[in-house]
């Protein structure tokens, strides 16, 4: 019989599917790494457990960012280090961003090679002129904490798995007196030729290796300290300074440094370490990070993994992974929407970042050593994105960890000079990527929703001295005059607009607290949008300090007209926690309806996306760009009219344009997890349009069930009735038995536990206003 | 009437002389800072504390080491920053050697200005282009731990004193709205343009900063951190990056960072801090340092200097040095020869420098924070200099601090990666300067002499491991030869000198825990140096690998000849520890003493010492070289000879030529106290010419009257009698009353208290051998 509907099973990936789900599904065996490592995706398809330090993924090549101080194109489909379509394999290094549109990272490049000692990376076009290797997808293995991949000009097997902040490589060498492992401290994602502050390495014995990476880039001012053990000692060893001008050589001159010299420091350092193999000898190495010191990333090593077991870290790792997955189990259609669905789990708990020791200690913004006494401390905050679903879904089905989240960025705004909320933090940096001060959403959405545990006055505070950073990208002459001049700021109006939302969120907590006149204050700030709408145009614009609207102004074009990833097309509908005042402003649903139809059908021509770098042509939907994520709300705005079948259709032929299973799966950057969250939600059949308020807007569930394990114990369920492909329509839902007469759900009541059923159809329910 | 002879006075400098020596004499009227400023001394005239970590003073120009990676000899002069010639200071920066022959640090350039923000230095020629000021000697006061000066261009008086770990700056400004405080980072000793490695600033209030500057240059890699706290607010503040090329400036362009921005990294900052200020109003800035952190170094700030009371800063730490002068309390002819003598004992006590916080926590060897459990950690250790009399001296009036010294040397044994014990270690680094392992002859001393309390023979160990360490300078062709073939070292033969004598140490040492096979087989290797004497010319000779010496050999060149800083003139006198038998080598005293009396006596062009840069050439007596160190033993061997009275007349004229009261007062580098060391233990008529026997050889005291203050409550007294500028030959010595029938004394002698007393005479006493 034709099995209608695809229900997860506890079997592994290639064994008959079960019906019968035990007490832990076995999810994992539906993530695939691979999904997004093609074109724009920017997502690694190492081995990496939920929030690691450690992401050990292979790099099929890196570029500089920036070539004679000029941006250079080509590094960035090398963001991830991986691009699927490359014939070679540079080595595996140790820490990758997931899905971002910028980079950094890469740190301690490790290969394996055999014959004469090369110490230099060689080319993708010329790989035997250096270290790295041929390799084929067919020997390429690519599972949630493990990856494997034969590297054929070293007919070596190479494997990888991973704790939090150790990676462990196995490699499986045949018989040579040539044997070696490089470590490349050169290796680095972006920037490749300078952007390495300083290194420092220490044979500390035969098989132990210490030091550190000091870099400069997308993170100012940036330190990874090391630690290396290898499972057989090493015969000898060498290394190379391929620093073009070394300032003062002096009396190190007396030692030969170039061979079994044991600490050397320097800008641009490459080493090796050579070994007699035998056939199928395995030379194991477990390299432990730590944002603090040589000592605590040891002492990580030790903590993480005493011993040598590969299979048995791979697989606690996979356990690991397994428990996270297990917090939604879905039964889906297809198999591919499970692994889209499960993929979008695991890119979604990539990020943020573990960044503490496993004694707590972690590096803090003004680069002095501190102690998460209270919380756990993580990094790699892509606010701009991530505040949209991510943490939002965070506060569902992960909120122990959004707490320590929202404390984590709370310490970061204790230890910022300014002081100010994180903007793009990573590794005690904040490298103020994109716009807005969407810590604010995050921090207030967490305790609206009861996620956060700590001093919620002192929380909303630093919302508050962050909002009133006058001199923070227009921040000034936003509070003055109620929108940034346009002379002033190149994306005066995104700016303008994504204040008023952060404003609004003060606003909402501001008013759960009782703090009446932040509250007035915040939530007139909210409204300042319609400073730069254009009744004349029906477009949000750019307005000028006298108060007049831009002239020359073209609502197709991204770059130039005042808005940040994004055309006012898409950016005028950005007033997520006011659609219905929007409407209203843009003359009601008549005019509005129609703006947000033609914007997911009107026909572009390429040139005006000539600028959107981040996202494959596939990931746009006429002038819809889900790979940008301004707009991520919008298909959830026809709630607000009479017409909320558009968005149920919408939201399902977005999940189905623009995520699959397959190298080339996503649409755009997953932009650490955004994108992925995304689809969770929308899966789902909800998504929070504006984070703060409690409610989630209901669109259309692709999955034929789903149960949420709350970490209260209670299990929220959405059941699906009638689904399919066609079945599009939300023919009505069912809160507990009984029928919601509204669009949405509340935080509280997913909290509750309990039943939310969908009856689909493949007829629009229509409504009349 | 005429005094006769100069008795040290409780008086102020300049005032009357008093007969009556107090409990607590003032020595530091005695001290003259400004001796050994001009030409090659390279001392520095700022403020310090006894073996602080600070060393406030002025900087009169600081020259790159190296320009297109050639030498640049220019740069030479400002090993210590202060050129007494120099019409402009440039500024006052906070860490300085103190008479290296080779430099780093001018860590934190201080300097306040009037009128338009000047963020370039300017040049001497032309003060007026940048912030740095003419200034004049007449305004100049130089004392212990105080240093005053009007900056002219900007009349400004600027004085310094400091703690242990803070510099403590006060600067009297007249009316100006356009007063401002310059902090330069890129400011350092020798590699001016590219030895930073990186900086980091924070303004963390409107009077604190914190920071740090990491370099590489003689230390391969060094981190100061710091905390700057102003007694003032400033009302503005803006900062320029001078980085030629800046890696990736991206986000963090939307900030204004040259001007109130709190958040700075870079290779190449500067900053300003603006006031307006009234006329005399002082500005004060306290100034910290830290191995390990700036919250550490805002800890040491807290602790050492809680106020704002310079003159009780200033006068706490002139009674820290009056204290430590106090130790040796002496009656000189002239006032001269106690300055001369106090000045001395001033620059014996600036290095080693102490280098932990108030915490105990300093930076080790592998760059990880550490604890100083039971001792006090010491850095700059300039041991191939002051191995010979420096640590001797310590031994004897310092052994508490020499116990700390000897345990820090071995905490940079325990973290060195070689292992080994330090051979110029700074700032947890070894820069390799010189030659040989003499920290063995500092340790074994210390231990042989009763001043270590550590364990005994895990010292040993680490002296025989470091004496073993084949890799290092052809220790193991020593080994295995007995010498160094010329051929693969460029100092064959003083590295085969300087290691017999410090296997003899680690002998003696041996012998004296009963390790027999060690005894043994190091007091074999303590006679290689027979292995290059080469009795054909009688002289110490390049030899190669085949046994034969090398045939174009120069005996009066320095440079390329087989040895360090020394022709063989001066090295074939290089057996400390065996006199005896090198004169019976060398063919009897017939054949030595002419030898030894050329050395002194002969007339050489001045092309011989083309080489020598370290020295002026008034340092220099015949072909000996006073401000290199491998002779300084020599003008004491005639003891072993029957012409002691030699040695008597030698020593006197020696300190006569070379030490004199005046910035131009040395004739060499000070080189971390050993010049200084040489004079303090010569003036008190005795020397140790081996260090690990427990041995001082009499010379001829220039002092009338010494009191030696021991730490174990006792005195040794120096009494000379029939003291004159002419009696300069010694006719008897009586210990305790009873005459010594010997040419030393021993270190059990001293220890034990008792007098010393001197008969002089202007006739030599002939001795019959």
């Amino acid at each position: 019989m034709f099995k209608k509907y695809f229900l997860i099973s506890t079997m592994l990936v290639g064994a008959t599917i079960n019906c019968a789900a035990q007490q832990k599904d076995n999810l994992v065996q539906f993530v695939n790494p691979m999904i997004g490592t093609q074109k724009m995706g920017h997502t690694f398809p190492g081995a990496t457990v939920p929030f690691g330090s450690v992401q050990l993924s292979p790099d099929t090549d890196t570029l500089s960012y920036e070539v004679d101080g000029k941006y250079n194109k080509d590094a960035y489909k090398y963001c991830a280090g991986y691009q699927y379509d490359d014939p070679t394999i540079v080595g595996f290094s140790h820490t990758h961003y997931s899905g971002t549109g910028h980079s950094d990272l890469g740190d301690f490049l490790i290969m394996p090679t055999v014959g004469k000692v090369q110490l230099n990376p060689g080319t993708a076009k010329n790989p035997e002129d250096g270290y790295r290797s041929k390799y084929s997808h067919q020997t390429e293995v690519a599972e949630a904490n493990y990856y494997k991949v034969k590297l054929e000009d070293h007919n070596i097997l190479a494997e990888l798995t991973t704790t939090t902040r150790v990676g462990f490589h196995q490699y499986t060498f045949q018989k040579s007196k040539d044997s070696h492992i490089i470590l490349d401290l050169m290796h680095g994602i972006y920037n490749y030729d300078n952007k390495n502050v300083w290194t420092f390495i220490r044979v500390e014995n035969d098989s132990l290796i210490t030091g550190y990476r000091q870099t400069t880039g997308w993170a100012k001012t940036r330190t990874v300290y090391f630690a290396m053990s290898f499972s057989k000692s090493f015969k000898s060893y060498g290394a190379k300074d391929f620093t073009k001008k070394e300032v003062y050589k002096g009396f190190w001159s007396k030692f030969d440094q170039t061979k079994n010299f044991p600490q050397l420091a320097g800008k641009q350092l490459r080493m090796h370490f050579d070994f007699d193999t035998q056939d199928d000898e395995k030379i194991k190495i477990k390299f432990a990070i730590s944002p603090v010191s040589t000592t605590n990333a040891l002492m990580n090593l030790k903590a993480e993994i005493p011993g040598w077991d590969f299979e048995e870290v791979k697989k606690q790792g996979q356990e690991q992974w397994n428990n996270e997955l297990n917090k939604v189990v879905v039964k889906t259609e297809k198999r591919e929407d499970a692994v889209n669905f499960y993929t979008a789990m695991y890119h979604a708990f990539l990020s943020p970042t573990i960044y503490m020791d496993v004694n707590k200690e972690y590096r803090g913004l003004d680069q002095n050593t501190h102690t998460a006494k209270d919380f756990i401390n993580y990094t790699t905050f892509s606010l701009w994105d991530t505040y949209r679903a991510l943490h939002p879904l965070f506060n569902i089905i992960q909120p122990k960890r959004n707490d320590d989240m929202v404390k984590s960025m709370l310490a970061h705004f204790d230890q910022s000079p300014l002081p100010m909320l994180p903007v793009w933090s990573n590794s005690a940096n904040d490298n103020w990527c994109m716009s807005g001060y969407h810590s604010v959403s995050v921090v207030t959405d967490a305790i609206i929703k009861g996620v956060f545990t700590g001093d919620a006055n002192k929380a909303l505070d630093a919302c508050i001295i962050t909002a009133n950073q006058r001199n923070y990208e227009g921040i000034g002459d936003y509070i003055d005059k109620g929108y940034i001049p346009s002379e002033n700021n190149r994306t005066s109006v995104s700016n303008t607009l994504e204040y008023a939302y952060d404003d609004w969120c003060i606003a909402q907590l501001a008013q759960k607290l009782g703090r009446t006149s932040v509250y007035n204050e915040f939530l007139k700030r909210s409204t300042h949008w319609k400073n730069v709408y254009d009744a004349s145009i029906g477009f949000m614009r750019p307005r000028l300090a006298d108060g007049t609207f831009r002239k020359n102004f073209d609502v197709l074009e991204t770059e130039g007209q005042g808005f940040i990833e994004g055309n006012t097309w898409n950016y005028s509908l950005y007033v997520p926690h006011n659609p219905a005042e929007l409407i209203k402003t843009m003359g009601g649903e008549k005019k509005f309806i129609p703006h947000l139809d033609s914007l997911f059908t009107m026909d572009l021509p390429d040139e005006f996306f000539a600028h959107t770098e981040d996202i494959t042509r596939e990931g746009i939907i006429g002038n819809y760009v889900h790979g940008n994520e301004p707009a991520h709300h919008v298909a959830y705005l026809y709630n607000w009219t009479s017409q909320p079948w558009k968005t149920q259709k919408t939201v399902r032929m977005i999940m189905e344009k623009q995520y699959h299973n397959g190298p080339d799966g996503l649409g755009g950057n997953d932009d650490c997890g955004q994108m992925s969250a995304w689809y969770i939600m929308s899966s789902l059949g909800f998504y929070p349009v504006a984070p703060s308020s409690d409610r989630y807007d209901i669109g259309s569930p692709s999955v034929m069930n789903a149960k949420i394990n709350l970490e209260n114990g209670k299990q929220f369920v959405i059941d699906v009735k009638n689904q399919s492909q066609k079945n599009v329509y939300v023919k009505s839902v069912a809160l507990n038995g009984k029928i919601l007469n509204r669009l949405y759900i509340t935080h509280k009541e997913m909290m509750d536990g309990g039943t939310l059923t969908f009856q689909m159809s493949a007829a629009p329910k229509l409504v009349k206003k």
